[in-house]
């Protein structure tokens, strides 16, 4: 490794404080010729699944780069802090899952090691500000070319706490997912990835049957939700390539009453 | 064209999610030396109005830029992608109006292209994120220096589509506009540039009648809305160069109930 | 002074208007190599007693760089406009306090300068964006290796406008304070050091009785809120090494009913 030019950043802290401006600084003294890029900060807090999902949705975008993601609710127990390489990149954060996602759409892990050397922290480490104090400054370290190893303890990947994947499968002509996230837009991303429902026989086009719960409701799968009349609810393939509910004009998420982990079902729409 | 050190950025796609950060990372890959600067991401969902009023007030602060813009309810149709020349800058983004008022304020189009340059951008393309997949990289191949001929095919100037502006007149010693916008503060901007009250010879100190539907008052024309007592509803001019209607130490698009679009007028207040 | 490679900047501007960027549009043409470290630009409109906390709280984690702040109610009246020298940085803003606490934990104020000299601006100056049209024109210069003294004019450091420090005594075994700032986590910051309410005696995994108003509560002190129980108020030394109050897993401020500037009472819990 010969460090990376990008950090990206994504964590719970909000933007009304100045948390997120002292990772910044404590990694620009670190590794001055380093960017950040910022992926949001605004994961409600100690919502790690959330997190999880938005930077596993956003990494395959980003340049190679020493990735901090920290929405830590058991900050300062025995959590343990790691880096993990996956891919060209390096994960680091607190080991409760919140990586597990966007490694897994890196490539999988090559690598993982404990946090150890604290030669590398900021000293006195605050036993509630470990982005600040552990995970930026490695991060940084790393920017600046530090080898991996040299950060800690190597440990076993397959030791690593992972999150339960959404549930998806494919079975009797019937797509099944769960409810993934809502975007700004209301938009409802289910856990169905596009290529699943091809194989159904799901066309582009035609009218698809959604369930969930006891509701179920007959709608168009659309190349894009700007394509249905103002109001409709349409089924259209997002930009991660996941089945997604939409209103044109509309938010859907509130129309339908769809939360995160809510359970879908999917199957072909056979009229008559 | 040379390319451009700056890459500014406006959208709605709001802050919580992985989406303007998709589009950082893009652009980083294509224009490793480029630097973005955002303008706002909080446009309120699909409002190309509210978008374009931001981008012109904002366009004439930042250095020559390749500027990216994406408020596109309509991404996914057919309506066109465009690069502009306006000035020293590029605009970039969903032929829908957004650009048009920054066009202007950058001093008009001097050459337009439709962008049908396929090996430009992100492939595949999504439906619904043409931010990430074509605005972005399009406009960071021209920060790196392509020439803008080279993003597709060349369009008449006079073709692109354009917002119409506010309304704005003088007539019979009256000024007639609209509330442009409201800001954090809760000032109203008004569509009514302070020069054309200069005009009507209202000066700075003396008492403005302001009318907006039924309602009627008498308010000072002040340099500022600091200048005003505590609550007391003043006329400024504002950092746009035109006129607004601000509370000191309070909301005055609360207080008076003027939503962007309202309607309003301005005179010379008479007394006696 | 050889200029600075940072600058940070604070504001109430709010994030869905183009004010901040304007601002880095100014900063990029003055100082193209300078960087900028946004620390917040959601301080509630006007207040800046917030702004100077969350200020003091973050430049001790920033590079030496020139720090701007503009909460500013006052702005285009006769407050006047600074700089100010404290260790290896300089800050620049209003001369209402602002930054005076960021000055004191910078290490105290080394030389002051009125704004006086208008070639830095950016003309016409507006009257009310002097973020835009002096702080962060000025700023730039400096980043951009510009003598402190060519400013302005040089005032009496003593005569700087500073905002009275928040209460915090200890006196006949008890320590008081008041609230200081509520986070996004709802966690309540007390103006009360670690290290007083060490003096008396007072150790972690030890209970505290806290008393605000005419309730009173007994909460352990631990390492860490994610040490308490789900639901369960503790005490915690904070990141900026203050007393916090914070309900593991919930929002401490809500349940208490605490808002900034109430008064608090610390006193050792002498059980039976």
């Amino acid at each position: 490794m010969t460090g990376f030019r990008y950090l990206s950043f994504l964590t719970d802290y909000g933007l009304e404080d100045g948390f997120v401006a002292a990772c910044h600084g404590v990694a620009a003294q670190i590794a001055p010729d380093a960017r950040v890029i910022d992926i949001t900060h605004l994961v409600q807090p100690g919502d790690v699944r959330r997190g999880a999902a938005v930077l596993a949705q956003t990494v395959a975008y980003l340049p190679p780069s020493a990735h901090v993601a920290v929405v830590d609710p058991g900050v300062g127990t025995t959590r343990r802090a790691i880096a993990v390489q996956a891919g060209h990149s390096v994960l680091v954060g607190p080991d409760n899952g919140l990586l597990s996602w966007a490694v897994a759409a890196l490539g999988g892990a090559s690598m993982a090691v404990q946090l150890t050397n604290g030669d590398l922290w900021r000293h006195p480490v605050s036993a509630t500000f470990h982005g600040r104090d552990i995970f930026m400054p490695v991060a940084a370290h790393l920017a600046a070319g530090l080898e991996l190893a040299e950060a800690g303890d190597e440990i076993a990947v397959a030791d690593l706490m992972t999150l339960p994947a959404p549930t998806s499968r494919v079975h009797d002509g019937e797509a099944e997912g769960e409810v993934m996230s809502v975007d700004r837009f209301g938009n409802v991303q289910l856990s169905i990835p596009a290529a699943e429902v091809g194989v159904l026989g799901l066309r582009i086009g035609e009218p698809l049957i959604v369930r969930a719960g006891r509701r179920q409701m007959t709608v168009p799968y659309l190349e894009t939700f700007a394509a249905g009349a103002p109001g409709e609810i349409v089924a259209f393939t997002d930009s991660a390539g996941l089945i997604s509910l939409a209103v044109n004009a509309g938010d859907a998420a509130q129309q339908l009453g769809l939360p995160p982990g809510a359970h879908v079902r999917i199957t072909q729409a056979h009229p008559g």
